[in-house]
This record gives structure tokens, sequence and C-alpha cells, in this order.
């Protein structure tokens, strides 16, 4: 194998795969990136055990010639050494060559490196991905959704299936659910071009909240191909695979409330920056909880008070309060959380009673819905 | 005492303070901040076992009334609730408010804290400093100063008068030294405004650190006053103190060759970049030692190997080598410490033989000097 490349594509290339690769692995090859070259261009993997990113370099782009191919092969080279040498070479264009024994050689200028690569088959292969049950989202939106869910999973491995989200698609709507069991988030989507089939599939937090760096704000499109024990997302230039959580998700749909005793319409910002102030002396305590109480006249009061820091009180002006009078504590942290995840200026909160779960969304659409359950206080 | 302040000022004021306060700390009362408020204005004061740092808004700046002082008086409160409060408050006034048995009250808009203070006849004193031994350095000179010097300091309490820079005033010449027995670092400097008397201190390198981020890049004055336990340095809006270390500084002048053997100059950056290069194979061993060599015709090579990873080398040309051949080893973080502190591009690197101490300096002027210890390995 040998060629040579425009160090700054080269740069880009890794900058993406990387993202993928771990140094704590239990597999010692995925601590590496493969690269296999072709008269086409530069292929660059990277992964771990849950996800995989890959990205294609072309020989040629708009007319201008990227990499000059010697000899096809490939190769795998330490993922942070290779990365760290590329960034650091001091021409604009580097020679890679690879001899008998894996030994490679990296050149740029005056400066030369020698470091043993792997054997490229040894890495492992990605699977074969049919391309029927795929679907487009745009880039922003994808984003938005993932964020909107993702911080809602459960951290604790006691119940694994929990640490994803689940994304299921029926009658041309996806929803994509999260919880931890204290607190759930809900998505809900129109599809424009809908796959062939439906499915209920299970995605590892982390794997979304990885491809939400790695995808741009852009409303280009991502496909989404769904299989069976991966799915993969397609955007212009990345490959991006995970693997899905094996196992039934619970049934979340019978948590959300139909019927509200008290609901409270109002400025979700006010309210958010109110919790905020509010959270600094709740988190003196351990569990971080604040009260919401409404006061008549349109007023709420949030308020919370540590033994070892003092108290806190403050009154927020709402649009409308409906139904019975109502004091309630909750975690501010779920409640910031779910206040972000609505966003905007009108947030309609609705209770159950003290006890119950409560649900948050926009006054203007219900594609985002938000659910916490309360804590005892007293 | 009670007063009424604008949100971004006492905000400005706190960010410099925070800078002493430390979480950790032996003394309870050192994790709060004083404020004493007078008809001048708010004087605040935090600090740690090191260093203290006081800033004074004053009562009314250019016309304007930044405070408005209902009550005079003075309390501590706990730093990092206070600061987080401050900053989270959601009207662009303040009013603070301390009752008996130290209950303070801070109401902004409709939000309204109580929390406990403290004594502030608890605080330590600062000590009183007269201003004979004063000297003034420009802000941005100081901070160079310190840059060129602290990062030689030794980080091991083995012998702690070498975690402090050792600062000497004679024949009108300031002297800051830094050495940590392996490579020493030392700025020379005439000073314009003389004190009375000379000296000879040694400032904590942590404390130097701190005052650096503090003082800003302007030519505006900064007065150093320097007394047997403490050193002040005063800045038109802050007074940084900080403890001195106590014991005698070793003799450090012996240790700088007067002959040369070789000598080479060369392009500071080319040489510095080369390193980081080479830096890269040779940290993988446990020393990250990099090997210097003369190859005739004005040509230096880098070189380095590790027997994980595999070797590196490259070429630089020099503007000139004069004197024997020479192959050298030595740690390549203390090189690119040595070069980032000479700067430029024409640096001069003096040898005096294999296993001797080599220096670096700027072929323009000699006032900032390191030093490297280099290492044997064959």
């Amino acid at each position: 194998m040998k060629f040579e490349i425009m160090r700054h594509r080269l740069l880009d290339g890794l900058n993406d795969v990387m993202k993928a690769v771990s140094s704590k692995t239990t597999i010692p090859i995925l601590t590496g990136i493969k690269l296999e070259v072709t008269e086409e261009g530069l292929r660059l993997t990277g992964g771990n055990s849950d996800i995989t990113i890959q990205t294609f370099i072309r020989a040629e782009e708009n007319g201008e010639q990227v990499i000059r191919v010697i000899e096809e092969g490939s190769i795998v080279v330490q993922a942070r050494m290779f990365y760290e040498i590329v960034r650091k070479l001091p021409t604009s264009y580097v020679e890679i060559e690879v001899n008998a024994h894996f030994h490679t050689h990296i050149r740029s200028g005056k400066s030369e490196f020698h470091i043993i690569g792997q054997d490229s088959s040894e890495y492992p292969l990605l699977p074969e991905i049919q391309d029927n049950r795929q679907f487009a989202i745009p880039a922003d939106l994808l984003k938005s959704l993932v964020h909107e869910t993702v911080f809602a999973i459960s951290t604790s491995e006691s119940r694994p299936i929990l640490t994803g989200v689940h994304w299921s698609l029926k009658n041309g709507e996806l929803v994509c659910v999260a919880t931890d069991s204290h607190r759930l988030a809900r998505r809900k989507m129109t599809l424009e071009q809908l796959p062939i089939g439906e499915f209920s599939s299970v995605i590892p937090g982390k794997s979304l909240s990885e491809l939400s760096k790695i995808i741009g704000d852009s409303t280009q499109s991502v496909h989404v191909i769904m299989t069976n024990q991966q799915v993969l997302f397609k955007t212009s230039n990345v490959l991006f695979y995970s693997r899905l959580l094996e196992g039934n998700y619970p049934d979340t749909s019978r948590l959300i409330p139909t019927e509200y005793k008290t609901t409270v319409t109002m400025d979700g910002k006010a309210l958010y920056q109110a919790i905020d102030r509010a959270s600094l002396v709740a988190r003196e305590e351990r569990n971080n909880i604040v009260q919401f109480t409404s006061l008549g006249d349109n007023v709420v009061e949030i308020s919370s008070s540590s033994a070892e820091v003092g108290t806190v009180e403050e009154e927020i002006s709402t649009t409308l309060i409906e139904g019975e009078e109502l004091k309630i504590s909750f975690s501010a942290k779920y409640m910031m959380d779910a206040l972000k995840a609505v966003g905007g200026h009108d947030v309609k909160v609705q209770f159950t009673g003290v006890m119950r779960p409560f649900t948050l969304k926009s006054v203007h659409d219900d594609s985002v819905l938000q659910l916490i359950v309360p804590v005892r206080t007293y």
C-alpha cells in the first residue's frame, strides 16, 4: 500500500472516525483505525463495541486531486498516535507506505515516522445492511429529536433496556421515548418518506449522543436504516452504525395521564430561571427538591430550603391557572431538563394530584411531551 | 448592614476575588468572602492560605451611582453559593441586608434568598504593608516574566523552597530564577523605578500563576511591594497578596556554564515543532527523551524511538553550527518549555559536552536564559 494525500483532508476524515475510537476497549484492534486505499479513494473506519463510524475520502474532488494512489492496500494503525502524527506533520501532503510485516512509513517534508501497523483482516467487519427499511430525517430535526429525549434515559445498568431510547414506527408516525422510571420524555414525528414495514427498536442513549455531535445543523437529509440488530445513519460523508439493545421496552403509554385536575400555562423561560435559582439552595440538600405552589391571582411560588444554607422563594406570574389549588414538590434537575426539551415561552404544565405524575408540553403543539413523577415531602 | 448595588459590578468584583477562594481549605472561614460596605463603597476580600485578593467597588463611578448605602457594616458569606446566587439573580440590582445573628437577605426582583453569614471579625486580617520597598512593572512585562520562569519550579515538596521563584534585586537589576534541579529558567530585568534597599525573596510558583491570570495584557503599571513575609501586587482595582516561602534559595549562578564547545544558532519555532513531533514517539517511553545530533552542513537531526511504537527522525537546517560535533539526549518536554520561554525564531543553543548542562537564549538578547541538564542514553 502506498499513497499520498492532502493532509487537511486526511485530518478531516480522522476527526470524524476518531469520535468512535475509545482507548478503553476489551478488543485491542479497536484502538486502531482501518485505512483502505483503492483507486477511488481512502476509506477510514473507527469503532468501539457499540458504534462504528466510516468515512470515505474521494481520490478526486471537484476536479482536484486529493489522493495520489501508487499502490492499493489496507492497514490498521494505532488511532490516537496516527491522528497526533498527522495533526503535527510539517507540510500539506502526507505520504503513507506500508511494507512487509505491516511496517508503516509516514513522510511529510523532512519528517519521517516508522510505526508498526496491524493486519486489517483482523478488524471486525461491518454488518451488511439492506436499504429497504430506509427513511430520511433532516439533520437538524434528528438532532433536536435526540436532545428532546436522550437526557431522560436511565444511567443505571440495573435495567439495561432503559439506557436506550425506544424508537417505534407505526401508522407513518415515529415515536421516540426515553424513561428512567422517575421521568419520561416522548417525541412524536410524522415521517414524509416512509420505509417498508414498521419497527420497534431500542437505540443505546450513548450512541445517539455521539451521533448528535457528528451531524451538522443543516437541513440535509440523514438516511436511517433500521435492521434487527443494527441501525445505520447515513450522511453525505459519514456512515454511523450503532448496535441496538436487546429486550422488550416497557409499555409506557399507560403512564401518561389523560385527565388533569390543575393546568398552569406560563412562560417556560421564567419558570426555568426561577427553578435554576431555587436549585442553588435545593441542591445543597441531597435530593435537589423544589416546591411549586399556586397562590391565586395567577401567581405561583417556587421555593426551597436547606438546613445548612437557608431558604429561597420567588413569585412568578402565569398566563392562567385552571382547576384545583396545588402544592407539589419535584426534582429541580428533572424540571429543568424537561423545560429545556419543551423549549420556548408558552408552556402548559398539567397536574392530576400531588402524588401523580404531571406533564409538560408546549401550548402550541404536543409533539414533545415530558412527564415527571413528583416527590412526597410533607 | 444594608445596601443596593448594580448586579454586574458586584459580579465583576466577585470574579476577581473568587480566584483566591478554594473549597478545599483547613480554615473554614476562608470558604467565605468578606463584604465590607461603607459610604465610600464595597470592599470584597477572598483568600486561601497562600494568597489573598481584595477589590474595592466605589459607591460612585464617573458620576454614576453604583451602590446605594443604607447602613454600613460587614459580613462573611459562603463564597461559591453567594457568587452563584448573584450570577443568577433576575434583575440588574441586588439588595443585600444583614439582620441580627448574621441573617443575610439577598433580594432582586421577586426573588429572595435568606442565607446565614458568618461574623466578619473572624476573617483573618491582612498584613500591614509599608510602601517604601515599592517598585513598578508594566502588567504585560510582569506577565511574561512569570511565564518565562514559573514552569521550571519543582512540583515536588521534597525541597519546598524550589516550589517558588527566587526574586532578587541587586544593583538595580531584578533577577528571577526557577529550577527543579533538572532545568533552570532565569529572567533578568533592569528596573526603571528603584525601591529603597535590595531584597532576595522566594514567591510560591502557584501564587505567580494565579497572579498572571488576574493581571491584564495592558502596559499599566503593577506596583510590587516586598516585605519579609508577604509580597503585594497592586493594580488599579485589585490588591493581590501572597505569602513568601521561608528558607534560603540555593546559589544557582555557578550552574550556568561560561565556556561552550558547540554553539548552534537556529529557528526556534522549527526546532520546537520537530521536537513536538518526535515527542509523539518519545512520550510512549517513560522518559520522553529525544536525540539531537549535528550532521554537518549546518544540519541537525532530531530523532526518537520507542520499542512499542516505532521511530521518528527529522532533519532541520540551522543558521550555523560552530565547534565540536555533538550527539546529545534530553527531555522533549523541558526543551519545548524552554523554547516557548525564549520565544521567537533566532535561538542560540550552547553545549559544553554531552553530560553537561546546556543553555538556550535568544540571539538578540540574553535577558531570558534557559538551562537543561541532558540525559545519558548510550
